[in-house]
């Protein structure tokens, strides 16, 4: 089977364009400000944030580890420079290596979690700073399958991309003309070299973003998506990390008391 | 008037040990952990946590800055020794300088919400290595007033005082006996020297429970509270408060797309 997930994206352009309008200026502010990595997420969210406010009234950090590849830096560049927008670069290098080396033993599921916090902490400080609400980078298919780092690279004060899967995010940063090189490349978090989200996730977009949109908007039970063509196996797989990984999407619970006195 | 916020606290005790073992089990751990301050709220989710899940596999974080006040990593110590749980100190001043020093005109507001966030990436990370579930320490209160950091402090896995109102804090710390010299103490978030709540919030704990208990659990209006003895000005700057951080009690807004296609 073969499930159209294609979008409108002069009518998806426009939506998000008034989103970010909307957020920003009830709020009480002009500007808006986000950690652009040189991947394709943070750079569409760029775009749609210097169309919505301005170029002037956007602020583009750079928070480079010292394992990061230089070719992100050099994309975030491109996307800056073709924008007009304000950039910083931040190297979190020493903030992540005061706490990452005095645990000699941790793997590198911890190490990107501290990377992917320390830019909150830095994002977080400097929207003080520029007087700037933090724009939110995640997609649909990343809040679903929980692949994001809570208060980390998921902290934000609004989201423009959280309805869109992946594959409609290509869709969108393609009519919008983000760089060439950043649409080329496979989608990475960057937390260590090699890394890609299709190679971890063991799955790819394209095939999970059709799953998805029939478990998550259409409601079909895992038997029915199995009788529409998926495997058994990837249809466990995207259930169980639907289930895990569902703390993420909402608040931690509260212990409500029902009788006080 | 005065508005009696008592609590039976036999009663709250046992709720909040049932929902600690509730919020632990059903999410498949049996520990959890907690930064330890030294102050009133942090000891009594200790105490309550050590007795719901026992004392081995609770562990308590001791996480100093260089300008943190002695006395309360020796009331923190309190709690571990009369507890009986883990223990870690661990001194975030090298994580939190790396970033402050970069901007040497940095104010004191900034200061401390960089060190609040970097305690919440040292105990995330420690929650990995314990296979533990973050407790919160936010009351009700502060929770209510947005007193509190973002993505720091109020960053939990769950929180069992949040329905309880810094008074209702006191009144059950009396009661499970926390050590006296954390009950004496004036609340502080202890970020920069005598840092106090209530000099930096204009009122006392005593008097703004009242009122949100009328604005917040009773739904008065403002003009009703008034009427019943609070003074406008008092009113207003509480009213105000409870509007500018709602933001910090919900999920970010998420642009929903209503056409796609």
């Amino acid at each position: 089977m073969q499930i159209d997930l294609s979008i409108d994206t002069d009518a998806v352009r426009h939506q998000l364009i008034t989103f970010i309008q909307q957020q920003v200026h009830s709020a009480g502010y002009e500007k808006a400000l986000l950690g652009l990595s040189g991947g394709m997420d943070s750079a569409l969210a760029c775009y749609l944030a210097a169309e919505a406010l301005g170029p002037k009234k956007v602020l583009a950090l750079r928070m480079p580890y010292k394992t990061s590849a230089p070719d992100s830096l050099e994309d975030a560049q491109k996307v800056i420079d073709t924008l007009g927008v304000n950039s910083i670069t931040f190297h979190i290098t020493r903030m992540a290596d005061a706490l990452i080396d005095e645990f000699p033993d941790m793997d590198r599921t911890r190490m990107g979690n501290i990377q992917a916090r320390m830019r909150m902490v830095v994002l977080y400080d400097q929207s003080v700073a520029f007087n700037g609400l933090v724009v939110g980078t995640g997609n649909k298919t990343e809040i679903y399958l929980g692949y994001s780092t809570l208060f980390g690279d998921s902290a934000c004060a609004f989201n423009p991309l959280g309805d869109l899967y992946k594959t409609q995010v290509r869709q969108l940063s393609a009519a919008m003309g983000i760089p060439d090189s950043i649409q080329r490349k496979p989608p990475s978090a960057g937390l260590w070299s090699g890394q890609t989200d299709e190679g971890e996730l063991g799955f790819t977009y394209a095939e999970v973003d059709q799953l998805l949109h029939l478990l998550v908007d259409l409601k079909k039970t895992p038997r029915e998506c199995i009788d529409e063509g998926f495997s058994s196996l990837f249809v466990e797989k995207v259930t169980a990390r639907l289930r895990r990984y569902e703390f993420k999407r909402r608040l931690p619970p509260v212990a409500y008391l029902n009788h006080k006195k």
